[in-house]
């Protein structure tokens, strides 16, 4: 514990890193509901899953009781080389809002992937090699997520087959061409190589795609090539696992310096990044040491916490993968085209889902144009350009330090700067040119989504 | 000085960081020669560059004296934003090449401009603004310099207008929308806003621009408009001054660490990053207190140190701005479009020019395609991403490792990774697609280029 004045970024020493992901289902009571066969609508064991995920990430995906799992060593090596991430504090920006609140980011973006997603890539390639795989495959809906597996599986000399969702292909050649680099091949989705993208593109000619499309087509991929499995960047519970290093790290870089933060925001489509920066705080909370707010953000074009049921529902939308208990806008539900970050996605992570379901965090949505909004004006002061899935949490923390400057109170608020915008620059353009639209789903809508919900 | 293992990543403290600039002329017995007047061949003086240049920084250009310029406390703020940067020890590389060197590299891309260029551009807006100017103009090739000096500009709120060379504008609309993120104003050049913009496309029509000509234009805004000010972001001497920052932190990590360099390897295109990372290694050289092996790379394309002469050439297309004393390929000399990176200026910084000239330093070419073979080699095994530019430094620390591995010597070698590739995936998609081509002037085309020098 120092007494020295907090820098503007605050490094943990390679000795501080955590050694060990933190398993935040051990210190729930009412733990997340089970992952259900499709056909059989019983809880899927470790046998079904295996023709389609790594051995060892089952293991992972289904432990509710060990609250620590050791980080193996080659992947505590591999995250030396672009960790610890930095804690930032938000000096010019407190000045800027004249704000008494004192403003933390965690930021996930300083690596080549952009983003907070290495962190469960490299996980989950390093089980694939020890299990003697061929190689993997994924989707990739903005490209964050297959861009990170992309330089694991190159590090571990694993084949990568991304499906990148067709209308990102298109619109961001030039994230396929960094897994290119890296050398993935990356296909675009819906494509004639899989029979579920065979099947949507006949009922739907000339789509430009989705995640839930890609995912089906992944999954298939994998079943179909001996020597091959499928690896989620989101949603699952192994991936939670995996990003806890972001929350254990904030939490050593804030209890060095004596910090106790009082607001925890997250952005949330799947909830990768949302519930691996909570991890160690929520686990507090749950066990009655600390208190803390803790606010999900999430877009007012997919609004599965804030608009959602809390239901069994496929994760994908060709219906291949288990059902999963979450908060869901239905696998059906398709959003808006023009949402230009990630978080897109139906659903939501089962663990934070019965965490939100329990009244132990918060949700709100918040409207395209207000994030762009922030994302500017956090880039002019703060000198990062966010991704604009990061910049959700940003517009909370500003909403929340500009309250604190009204009420006077000096709250501590940490905030998960998941990327960077650099290839969301195509996003930036419409922002600045005008033409970025606000988009929400009528009552209708969701109703519709929902009707689908299977009968469980 | 510590003796714990080195780590992957060396940060400094931020009390570690360096709060003065190294102006390597002090300890120079040859000075590099005098800026000359374009119309009286006679040394510059400060109020001759009054017109163009911020005061301040005219002082700074002129000054061969003071080896120690204090960092005021605004740019060292500021530096606290996003230094200090890593110094990394390559030790995935070292076991991928099986080599018996120590590779570490300074990099210098964590950070929204994506290269070192924002070490100078901050001191450039901080004296811009202390003046009281209201704006800057500059121009940017590749892109870096400019989203560096938007990013600069936006914190001190000054207005900033760039010229970007027109085929960077039209083949990287996202750099471009980076600066306009930060509130820049970005010009494609030639343009029809200067008079020396539409004597180049009367002369050229269809041209797709060059740095020179940009230059010419930018400077010509600046005299034209009250309160504006031309700043520039490489060759001249106050920007190596800047950019020592590099070198100092450098030399400060591996102080730490009780290491020792043996060979120091750059990039050069104008030569700030080079000068600002040898210019604390080479002040010890040149005082006698340690030798280091310096060396340059330059891509083939445009080899001022390795093809060109030492000689007094205007700086800019235009030749509006002051002569230089020099390596140079002439101020006509255009240097091949297809080149992918930067470093496709025709001249080169005064200061390390003299050096080079007085056989402290040593300089090499490389082609195109075994620069992007580096760079692609290197990505897949230290998990970065580098620009073109950085990737000639890359390319020539593999050879020297390479060479350590044959001789079995343990040379410690120490390289500047200046830039992230981030922006210039279209040309690492024309070297995936076998498309990109080497280039090499022919002895005629230097001929040609050196025959248009001013007789000085």
């Amino acid at each position: 514990m120092s007494t020295t004045p907090i820098p503007y970024k605050i490094y943990l020493d390679e000795n501080e890193m955590p050694t060990a992901w933190y398993n935040l289902r051990a210190d729930m009571k009412n733990k997340p509901a089970p992952l259900l066969n499709p056909q059989t609508l019983q809880p899927m064991t470790a046998q079904e899953l295996e023709p389609v995920f790594c051995r060892e990430l089952i293991d992972q995906e289904l432990d509710d009781t060990n609250a620590f799992i050791p980080i193996p060593e080659e992947i505590r090596d591999f995250y030396k080389m672009y960790r610890p991430a930095p804690l930032i504090r938000a000096y010019c920006l407190e000045k800027k809002l004249g704000t008494p609140a004192k403003i933390y980011y965690k930021f996930e973006g300083n690596n080549t992937s952009g983003s907070h997603k290495l962190n469960s890539a490299i996980a989950q390639a390093y089980y694939a090699k020890k299990q003697g795989l061929t190689g993997v495959t994924t989707e990739t809906g903005a490209g964050q997520w297959g861009t990170a597996l992309s330089m694991a599986c190159s590090y571990f000399d694993l084949d990568c087959n991304v499906y990148m969702v067709k209308c990102s292909y298109e619109q961001k050649p030039f994230r396929r061409e960094v897994m290119r680099t890296y050398g993935a091949t990356v296909t675009a989705s819906p494509s004639m190589d899989t029979q579920v993208g065979r099947k949507i593109l006949a009922a739907h000619p000339g789509t430009t795609g989705s995640l839930g499309c890609a995912i089906s087509e992944a999954v298939e991929a994998a079943s179909c090539k001996p020597g091959y499995r499928y690896v989620l960047g989101s949603v699952l519970n192994q991936v939670m696992l995996h990003q806890s290093v972001i929350g254990l790290e904030t939490k050593a870089a804030l209890d060095k310096y004596n910090v106790k933060a009082d607001i925890i925001i997250g952005c949330a489509g799947g909830g990768s990044n949302l519930g691996g920066l909570i991890a160690p705080f929520m686990g507090q909370k749950l066990r009655g040491e600390a208190d803390y707010r803790i606010i999900a953000v999430e877009p007012a074009s997919c609004p599965s916490f804030t608009r959602g049921t809390y239901a069994y529902d496929y994760c994908d939308t060709g219906m291949v993968c288990p059902l999963s208990k979450m908060y869901t806008l239905g696998s059906g539900f398709i959003p808006a085209a023009n949402h230009a970050g990630g978080l897109r996605y139906h659903g939501m992570n089962a663990t934070l889902s019965q965490l939100y379901a329990d009244g132990l965090m918060e949700a709100v949505s918040v409207k395209q144009t207000e994030v762009f909004e922030a994302a500017e004006y956090f880039a002019r002061i703060e000198g990062i350009l966010p991704a604009p899935e990061s910049s959700h949490a940003i517009k909370v923390a500003l909403d929340e330090a500009i309250r604190c400057k009204e009420t006077g109170e000096e709250k501590t608020i940490v905030f998960g700067l998941t990327g960077t915008g650099y290839f969301d620059m195509y996003a930036y353009e419409k922002f600045h040119d005008g033409k970025m639209e606000d988009y929400a789903p009528t009552d209708e809508e969701i109703a519709k989504g929902l009707s689908g919900l299977p009968t469980v």
